[in-house]
């Protein structure tokens, strides 16, 4: 019997190491499929999935992002917030539709209509054995991964997603999250400082059991340690100039 | 035997009149168990949500959003980016972490977490034999939102889902969408503007026949009627405002 989607979900993790088993064109369209009928704000549909297979362009795509498991999987899905078929709507019928999509609203459409379709990938994937991994790292230069693919103004790459079969190596288990109670609200946010800080501190503990067990002592890195690290630094500081290039946040 | 996932994407539909059947306590909670163990950008975990049964805050809302099923369904969550505990971290090390979460990175990272979040939530959801619709609308007014939910700075409202048993009333099928190769592009962008035109126009044809059937001929907008009709005026343009106002797209 087929597991419950439930169950699907609480065993993911991030896979990053595949079998040298290239996913067929039916597989492939399964997935796409899948994505597409993810709720799409009024049917605005606001995406399109780039699926690269040519050594050159996957090397390319690697340099941005600096991981080998760009180039080394059984496929690679590019995710990209598309306007461009609204943008020639809007010159054949010479309206200013731009006012919604050049708008911070239309990033946000086409933002969660991109993650919503390539969730619904990520699950149907997991689902028929496969692994996934998402890919912000192609946000790494953004500029760069529009010249690659060739995205014209209008669109916007928002990550990739390297899927196929899991290699034997890939150990490991699911990453513990923020308990439960630290994510969910009931009827209003919770923002009591002190409470929301006990409650780092005791996840902290947590994430550190983990790293201990997993590493044998050798890693202990709290959460809150990693966050720090991690965005003590700007990250891709060119974002918005580039969404500004490519006709996003403009209005 | 249970469906497989891919089967259940392709019967998706929104919902949006449900049976009068609250949803358990435990359902909810294997709900957002299932939207944390979506991907999650370095592990940042950049949202909270936020369930709500209160019937005055529930009200409040659909004064927001307009329509009835946000007071009327199984249950209601609503989803925030939420960079609030990293706002916290931030103040008791004193970094500068704010240059991260504040920047358009922070945002795109943000709502790209919600939205893995929600889309496994949804289809764990109907999984279940439940229905959901996603509602944008919350953003019609996200000052009057964080108003009502008691949000604080970093915490920015994406979206509502109602979720519950489908009436019996609710009949229809999946909405169809841009067909596979429209969507699909193979190594590059295709970004010829005759050849999408036409792609288009034949959409637009299938989308017409599908309305005259379903209406018996009372309704026949092509997808690019409604698409210009829907973006010919600015919508929520005050959602960049709003965003600054809570500490968002501001470095």
């Amino acid at each position: 019997m087929k597991q419950s989607v439930y169950d699907l979900t609480q065993q993911h993790r991030s896979i990053r190491q595949f079998k040298d088993e290239p996913l067929s064109k039916e597989t492939v369209q399964k997935l796409v499929e899948a994505g597409q009928m993810a709720s799409t704000s009024s049917y605005v549909q606001a995406y399109s999935i780039i699926g690269v297979t040519d050594p050159d362009i996957k090397q390319a795509l690697k340099e941005v992002s600096g991981q080998q498991h760009v180039v080394d999987n059984g496929y690679l899905f590019v995710y990209v917030i598309d306007y461009y078929r609204h943008s020639l709507i809007n010159n054949e019928t010479k309206g200013n539709m731009e006012t919604s999509f050049e708008s911070a609203e239309g990033l946000l459409v086409g933002t969660i209509d991109v993650a919503l379709a390539a969730q619904n990938v990520a699950l149907t994937a997991e689902d028929m054995g496969l692994g996934i991994v998402y890919l912000g790292s192609l946000r790494n230069d953004v500029e760069r991964v529009g010249e690659i693919l060739g995205l014209p103004e209008h669109v916007f790459p928002l990550f990739g997603m390297a899927v196929g079969v899991p290699s034997d190596d890939e150990q490991g288990s699911p990453k513990q999250r923020l308990p439960f109670e630290h994510v969910f609200h009931e009827n209003q946010y919770n923002s009591d400082k002190t409470q929301q800080l006990e409650q780092i501190k005791q996840y902290d503990k947590e994430i550190q059991d983990y790293y201990q067990k997993r590493t044998n002592g050798k890693r202990s890195e709290s959460w809150s340690e990693q966050i720090r690290k991690m965005m003590s630094k700007k990250t891709r500081p060119d974002i918005l100039e580039n969404l500004n290039v490519k006709g996003f946040m403009k209005k």
